[in-house]
């Protein structure tokens, strides 16, 4: 942590940014003062991290000379988003149809993810990818590549170029999967020790042990999982659980010997601070308390789970249990890489269960809650001093129906609530990692 | 119906259209030839009407000197979606948080619809809403004003200037509302009785009696409905029926003599042609039967039954009993004017209920299926000879993301399914009503 400076020089400042400021330092659903907004406000950088927020009028005079401004006079800036699961490689296949999630992996995931066997594709879906990130404000992301290795250095290496914060893994399959996409438990265990290697806590890159789901893992590669947690203890892990009845099903019969599926990954020892299990809609009560002792996070992937009629998570159970809890774009069973178009589908699934889903808890969760989920909070999450400096300028009047709506919102309470219903990345006026403008938008 | 020219003169063509164009004859469901697609065609005009749609090469040559060509190579043009349920006075409060539908209509709709009050408020938000229709690429739209005859005279007078086919009336409110916003069944009769005289089949307008929903209209009220409808045959009748829980046992307290919701307006004569009943959520099998019997139309509202969390509305119970159905945004209880952002909505409610929209059916229910609801399709619908040439140009790959989807998109079929999941009004290249172009797109 930096001390906060009481007069700026350049020894505490190079870089300022003046606009609004929004940004939490706890869930606003626990605490009423999670939240501080700032209508004219100053963020002071040094080398990329926070040394102060501040009202405009008191420093904006005693910038030093040599300091660049950021003037987003009249726009919203909030802490990067956060998107807790996706899918790089299926970035081409967003919104292709199949019934349910099952025949979608095999109609259209597979296929997709046998290309990244080659380099040259996998380079260019990653920069893609990484740029629709910063397109849509994500300057965070917990990603899937494939079972391919190369697929993993190309990801990484994108989001380096970037100067992401970014967490990946090669997939782990090695049954129920086409040949050509499975590994063995002695290869994919080869291949990622090596993965961990050369990308685990380089830079802002982290490592997570990735088996796609327990039906297409054996025992055998579960326990190699196990074992490289075990032997690495920062990494991460990431899989998916939960998220279709024909799917649990499955796993019922694979692995009849466990009381749930969420039992199977905990069998192996693979819970803990650091997991991230996607969806978790069929989760019962036992389940999310082991969750919550465990410290392993839900990432919730709205879009994904409509798209795919998966079904309707309950963020309120999963609260209850004090579940860690991020939201997740899910690209490509998700439809969006907008987190605002994300937390829009959030509210509409709290909807239907009768829930209720705050902009305020939304933006929570899309920011500092996201980074709790991933343990990244000492880094990135809000603007507390000492963190990195990864924003998004929000113009909330990016559409002519928007302005309409933002003349006659009377409450910023409205006016972040509206944000999330009617924004997309036109809203996303620029993106910023480590201080710097990563992103503009065009026009 | 004009004779289809075998050669082309000025008689016969004073403008024409060449693009890639999709129509429908029929539901894509019952008949496998119900779809037509033309790769490079050419539609030809007459004074706003089709005379012809063929492929480019056999006419492109033979059109006459003075004949206006719109050159839409590469995009693709479809029949003007139609919108079969929204209410304008809602614009600026589109996007508006509450519980649910009772308390939304209290918190945010009432007051909004007060300011209509205001005649030049009114045009404001009428021409607003025009604008908004056109920029989403739809040409028809059945709309509720406010209680205050001025609005009515409001959106008709700004759908004229734009020549648009519109459907709309003033809302019947005597109970239940604030008193500034009631009228009485003798105000009610009187004021609707001159706007009928003034509007109803003027051009291509059309009258809607507008009771808004039964708990507003005391028995009386309701029978002044009916009493308009005999007196003019051709009229429409549009209101809510069957949308949310608390307004069914609200209903069922007010009305305890009557079997269902629906049968509250059955029996005052409100179900036949040319009436359209917004959300149709919880009808049971004998309302739907009665529905199909007398021919009056469903208007299905996906975003808006998300977003105030009415429910799932079941596609495939209205199907089966052959119930006229329409797409409908209902803005402002929905949550966008674009009608492919409503097709998305509307595919993942059928997911959630494992039921298939499938990208033709969703293009039909927008455009042909639409009119045959509205019992429009004698004008508008299709690109059929004679019809009146109310039609949008999609750009398929309007945003980074939809180009990198359509590179990979193999089929038509795929394309249309990731045009109806990613697009919006960016999409929207042009919007023509009766041959003339109303809208254009910025860049």
């Amino acid at each position: 942590m930096s001390v906060l400076p009481s007069t700026l020089d350049n020894d505490s400042c190079d870089t300022a940014v003046r606009a609004s400021f929004l940004h939490f330092n706890a869930d606003p659903d626990q605490r009423g003062d999670a939240c501080e907004y700032l209508e004219d406000g100053l963020m002071i950088l040094k080398q990329g991290r926070i040394q102060k927020l501040a009202n405009a009028a008191d420093w904006i005079d005693q910038l030093p000379d040599g300091c660049a401004l950021y003037d987003y006079s009249g726009r919203l800036v909030m802490p990067g988003f956060i998107d807790t699961h996706c899918h790089y490689p299926q970035t081409e296949i967003i919104a292709s149809y199949s019934p349910q999630l099952l025949d979608w992996l095999q109609q259209y995931t597979f296929p997709a993810e046998e290309e990244f066997s080659d380099r040259d594709h996998a380079d260019k879906i990653a920069a893609f990818y990484c740029d629709q990130m910063l397109a849509n404000g994500t300057t965070s992301s917990a990603v899937y590549a494939t079972v391919h290795p190369q697929s993993v250095d190309a990801i990484f290496e994108q989001a380096q170029r970037r100067d992401l914060c970014l967490i990946a893994g090669k997939v782990m399959m090695d049954r129920n999967a086409p040949p050509q996409l499975c590994d063995t438990p002695e290869s994919s265990y080869r291949d990622s020790s090596e993965l961990i290697q050369r990308w685990h806590l380089q830079g802002r890159s982290y490592y997570a042990v990735t088996p796609r789901f327990a039906p297409c893992s054996s025992p055998a590669q579960l326990e190699v999982c196990g074992r490289l947690l075990d032997e690495n203890p920062d990494l991460y892990l990431q899989t998916h659980v939960a998220e279709n009845p024909a799917e649990i099903d499955w796993v019922a019969r694979l692995f009849p010997e466990h009381r749930s599926y969420l039992d199977v990954y905990d069998s192996y020892g693979l819970l803990g601070p650091r997991s991230i299990y996607g969806h978790c809609i069929y989760l019962d009560q036992k389940d999310r308390e082991r969750m919550a002792a465990s410290g392993a996070a839900i990432a919730f992937c709205p879009t994904s789970n409509l798209f795919l009629g998966s079904g309707l998570f309950s963020l309120e159970q999963a609260q209850e249990q004090n579940v860690k809890l991020g939201i997740a774009t899910d690209v490509g069973g998700g439809t969006s890489f907008s987190m605002l178009q994300t937390l829009a589908e959030a509210f509409k699934i709290c909807q239907l269960a009768g829930q209720r889903l705050t902009p305020l808890k939304a933006f929570y969760l899309a920011t500092l809650g996201g980074a709790k989920s991933l343990y990244l909070d000492h880094r990135i999450g809000n603007f507390a001093v000492g963190k990195e400096a990864d924003f998004v300028v929000l113009d909330l009047a990016a559409t002519e129906l928007m302005q309409c709506r933002m003349d006659s919102a009377k409450t910023l309470d409205e006016q972040l609530f509206a944000l999330m219903i009617l924004g997309d990345d036109r809203c996303i006026q620029a993106t910023h990692i480590m201080g710097r403008r990563q992103y503009s938008r065009a026009s």
